[in-house]
């Protein structure tokens, strides 16, 4: 094998390194003629079969030597210039292309920032564009901006790859502000771009009316503009500072070996990697020793809107299968997006010419208070015992065009591990006439619907509680009969039910039914019941779509809370593994149809939440954040509470102060507080 | 009018100062022989009718001539000794007893803490008690203790006043330790107290198996003791500090008025009052001038436990209407329960006696930071404007015997208002016996049952609107049926319903079923929709108990997420005024059920939220917190984002640090803030 990079053998977590990407495309374009263009969508560590990787962590933890594991890179690529897209297996350890296969028909790859800039360039030097745009009779000077979006499907001449273009215009009162809020000024006029020639198939008009009547291109009316920059509001100035302060540091260790992180924190232990799909993934969860995780990420989101009209129709993004939240994450910036002691992460992913591409700060590690924790107050003696609980924070943002999520990994004290997204950004906006109303959006600016949508999110986990077999159960709460034990009519009773088979589950408050992840071979010292997780999540409501629209059917994952499956290697993306123009029949819902046996298996589950988002003229010119989590808490896992040893919350240690002193600072000393920050 | 303990007349929302406590309790003695004993339950603000206030608001906040309120006390009380339950009305302004009435049958007081404790000694002091006790051979200087619990209602034999104890002992290794928690050691034996004669009426035994059988008393065997206070932990050591630091104080400010209490805060501004029943109550809630709520407060709080067995069968607190919020509330530490500059507020409860009682440090109030408030990057220039999101906390922690909860009222900069619970505190447990489970409750510690039980909340909102009329409405998200307009399926379409009758409504997430408060009189200028606010509530399971139990039929609220009821002054308690041992009849589902049109009128919602605990052996000996939130958000009601003009997230505003800087401090330094972080 050759060692590339770094001196000791990477971890088979661990990201491609520089030198392992352009290995891999260097090995790859060896077996095409040398004049041949190759543009790369991706050069990302192949994963190693799980049945390679287990005997490898249990090596790891036990100190013993480990087994070797070549080292791999999927690779997804074009032939620039056409539509013929590729995916390859290129074993680096051997210096060799295992696999390389053309993907059949309605198999296409994601966007990405190199294309988009091209595509929005093709459409607006485009010809025929610049005529429609020349009937709008615009101000002199007006910017046009065009947001290529992806294409969609529903069957109809969409074999081939294309974008969809949506046309704004900047503020013409204010044209030199290159951050002017487009999304406030929309055009109905939207170009078709085709990938492979790289020009204008069609221009489609959008209708602007109550119906699907679309109309010829009128002279623009001119609107008010709706800025979100600092510069066009007039800003609070009586919110003073709120600084997080660590004198003696963070209390999370990071030890990077190579490309590979891995993050101790509160007894935590797991290893952090990034790929231009998933982001962050975490790997091997640990917690004081025991195994939870063998691999947890976000694994799709599905944003799919309700209007029905052309070609509004086919708007249902996949935001990691169709564009990435690796090649999306934010260049995130000190005392902007976090508070307090802060690590950040950086990754390398690909670019289009096979070379490594720096992501810098796309992770951040910080502490965050989450409140108390725990507290007690024995009344005889009015002692108080009370806990602040500390939450880590693995953190990335992700912008997806006019849209961002704040994505983070969460743990706490308690043994506690929560999923957070905070959806924030612009709405998705669209032209519509004066005095229109329609049910499927929201008028949130004069001429501007932002239309309905949902939000449905599919995070992946691959527990391995005490050990890789595990079985899902849920519980419910049922009344007991009137009965002779049960004379007054007031109890009822839990009721475990195990699921045997793979397939798609849904939660039901009306039965408090909440799923559990167990290893029944493993028992509660205590009271004997088998070690579990539970699954906190919050009913949705599931895709709106019918059953029979492509809407539905590409989203495999949109219509059940929890789908339950076998593990196979690669089974990792619950919309597929290429959702651009898909057809559906590749995702979590084919896989879980095989009804496999699942009781004390190697099981994966996916848990789907997310919101129907009506939006509020509140949400624009850009969101308040809408918070959204899912979390896993042990049941019966510890022999008691695990936050148990957290030392007490103590002045000394949380140096607060009362407000009355502060009251008695000079005046002069406050007077220049208050002028700082007023001049924010 | 006697002006009483200030110089200005007391606003009509301001609690009873010390001299009106006082003086409504000598006017109440008043109308008694001299040499009656009365045992005061509360003398607190009665407030005045809603249709004096608002013209009174009206001329606050237009500077206009205030009209005159008179001030009056609500007096609950006892004649000692007795049961005979009285209430009366007294004007303090005017010197008189407006109304003095004995209540009729099944009224009884709630508890407070001078009864507690006179319960605890009466039960232990018990010789038919000492001599059960003596039975169980406990070993020498084993220390019993007493933890007397509201005595619930089955209809058998409980038209009197009584309290149902339960005994637990120290953990007699360690008999000395004051704090020792005795949860993890109860015994089987419960007397019962009646409150008129301060005797034992009698002892109950528990069952302590799968079944209802209860046994003679047996000697004790000994158990293992399970302690949460720090002395009996190894405790963590690898926590280092997070200060919470405000150089310039904080960003809200509180005016005090006599006993009154206001506070403004980024746009906010509203008046907090406090009371032996809610605890703190918000009075007009208005946001940048604008009025949202009349009043807001929790009503109540309902924990029907599960095991059907006598006597658990009757356990079904009422916290608030059964013990109180604002008597059970904590005194809060600087440092120990709030981070940051922390302003408290204290309130004045009345004693036994009718004296004033002061409760220090029952209000904190603080600000701290909520995350991303929203964040856009144009990927074009690559420029990200983001702010953070600053939220104002009004905190009060209550203690009702063994179960803490951490109640806030919370504000953001986006117009939005939450009301937080934390559940914490240890679980009220029972004795169960070796090798057996039942479906009732959890074993979570040897010999140690904690029963399955609910919490179901209600939180009362009296909203204003932009004015008094409101009405109620739901919106639902539908699919639109196939069509020529839907051809493709995908088609939803958002339909609203008007609530034209006062009931009990319920959230549906399968539709996305989302309750507005509207005013329709007013429109938002641009998009013509009624101005409104959204409640973000969670389902819960309903109360499991049967339709025709009593713990049914006494929480009154806990079978609907949503009551709506047209107003009428005095209606606050949800589950009825009076509720310790009640039979239902005199809260919310009766108010409701008048059937009144309650389409722009003056109406009241009681928002209900919970959860069904199964406890965890995680929640052992105390539990981590399980947080509850209800939201209120505006729609429509703005023009645009509210925090729009929230100035953006930036370095040298935050001041946060990266942890490699800190890294490089001198190793001595490093070296001396470990050593303090391990003395923790």
């Amino acid at each position: 094998m050759t060692n590339i990079g770094f001196h000791s053998v990477p971890h088979p977590f661990a990201p491609l390194s520089a030198e392992e990407i352009r290995h891999a495309a260097q090995l790859l374009r060896g077996v095409w003629p040398a004049d041949t263009d190759i543009y790369f969508k991706s050069i990302t560590l192949e994963e190693p079969p799980k049945a390679e990787v287990l005997p490898f962590l249990e090596s790891e933890h036990h100190g013993s030597k480990q087994p070797h594991i070549p080292r791999k890179a999927y690779v997804a690529y074009y032939l620039r210039g056409t539509n013929k897209f590729h995916e390859a297996i290129v074993n680096i350890s051997e210096n060799e292309v295992e696999q390389n296969v053309r993907l059949g028909p309605n198999m296409h790859s994601w966007g990405d920032g190199e294309e988009i800039i091209n595509i929005e360039k093709v459409a607006l030097e485009d010809e025929k564009v610049k005529q429609e745009i020349a009937k709008l009779k615009l101000p002199e000077g007006t910017v046009v901006v065009c947001d290529p979006w992806i294409y969609g499907a529903d069957g109809i001449g969409d074999d081939e790859r294309m974008y969809q273009c949506f046309l704004y215009i900047r503020d013409p009162t204010n044209s030199s502000e290159a951050d002017s809020n487009h999304y406030a000024l929309p055009l109905a006029i939207s170009p078709v771009v085709a990938t492979d020639t790289m020009t204008v198939a069609r221009i489609d008009h959008l209708p602007t009316g109550a119906d699907a009547t679309v109309r010829e291109t009128q002279p623009y009316q001119l609107r008010p503009a709706n800025e979100y920059i600092p510069e066009s509001q007039t800003l609070r100035t009586d919110l003073k500072p709120l600084n997080v302060v660590q004198p003696e540091g963070a209390s999370f260790r990071v030890t990077k070996q190579g490309t590979s992180n891995t993050i101790e924190w509160q007894k935590w232990h797991f290893r952090v990697g990034f790929n231009q799909r998933e982001g962050p993934i975490l790997y091997d969860v640990r917690y004081d020793d025991r195994s939870l995780f063998y691999r947890v990420a976000l694994s799709d989101v599905n944003i799919p809107y309700a209007d029905p009209r052309h070609p509004f129709h086919k708007k249902a993004a996949f935001d990691l299968g169709d564009a990435g939240a690796g090649s999306m994450a934010n260049n995130l910036k000190l005392g902007c997006d976090c508070l307090g002691a802060i690590h950040y992460l950086g990754a390398l992913l690909s670019d289009g010419n096979g070379d490594a591409m720096p992501m810098e700060n796309v992770i951040c590690i910080h502490e965050q208070d989450g409140g108390i924790g725990w507290k007690h107050i024995n009344y005889r003696t009015s002692r108080a015992v009370v806990t602040r609980q500390r939450e880590l924070v693995v953190q990335t943002i992700i912008t997806v065009s006019n849209y961002e999520y704040i994505l983070a990994y969460m743990f706490n004290q308690a043994g506690e591990f929560t999923y957070e997204v905070r959806a924030t950004g612009i709405l998705s906006t669209q032209p519509i006439d004066d005095h229109v109303s329609v049910p499927f959006g929201t008028v949130v600016h004069p001429g501007v619907l932002a239309g309905h949508h949902q939000h449905i999110f599919s995070l992946r986990l691959d527990p391995t509680l005490d050990g890789a077999q595990n079985r899902l159960a849920y519980e419910e709460a049922h009344p007991m009969p009137l009965s002779d034990f049960n004379p007054h009519g007031v109890g009822w009773a839990v009721q475990e039910t195990l699921v045997e088979r793979s397939g798609g589950y849904d939660i039901d408050p009306d039965r408090n039914r909440t799923f559990k992840i167990q290893n029944a071979a493993v028992r509660n010292p205590v009271n004997g019941k088998p070690v579990a997780y539970k699954i906190h999540a919050q009913p949705f409501q599931k895709i709106l779509a019918d059953k029979e629209s492509y809407h539905f059917k590409r989203a495999e994952f949109a219509d059940h809370n929890i789908y339950v499956t076998r593990y196979a290697d690669g089974e990792l993306y619950s919309g597929g593994k290429y959702t651009n123009q898909s057809r559906g029949g590749t995702g979590v819902r084919s896989w879980a149809d095989r009804k496999d046996d699942i009781v004390d298996e190697d099981i994966v589950v996916f848990v789907q939440f997310g919101m129907t988002h009506v939006p509020r003229i509140e949400d624009f010119p850009v969101m308040p954040c809408e918070v959204l989590k899912v979390s896993f808490k042990p049941v019966n896992f510890f022999e008691k509470n695990p936050a148990l040893d957290v030392p007490p919350s103590e002045q000394h240690f949380n140096r607060s102060v009362l407000v009355t002193e502060q009251h008695k600072q000079p005046v002069s000393q406050r007077k220049v507080g208050e002028e700082q920050a007023s001049k924010l």
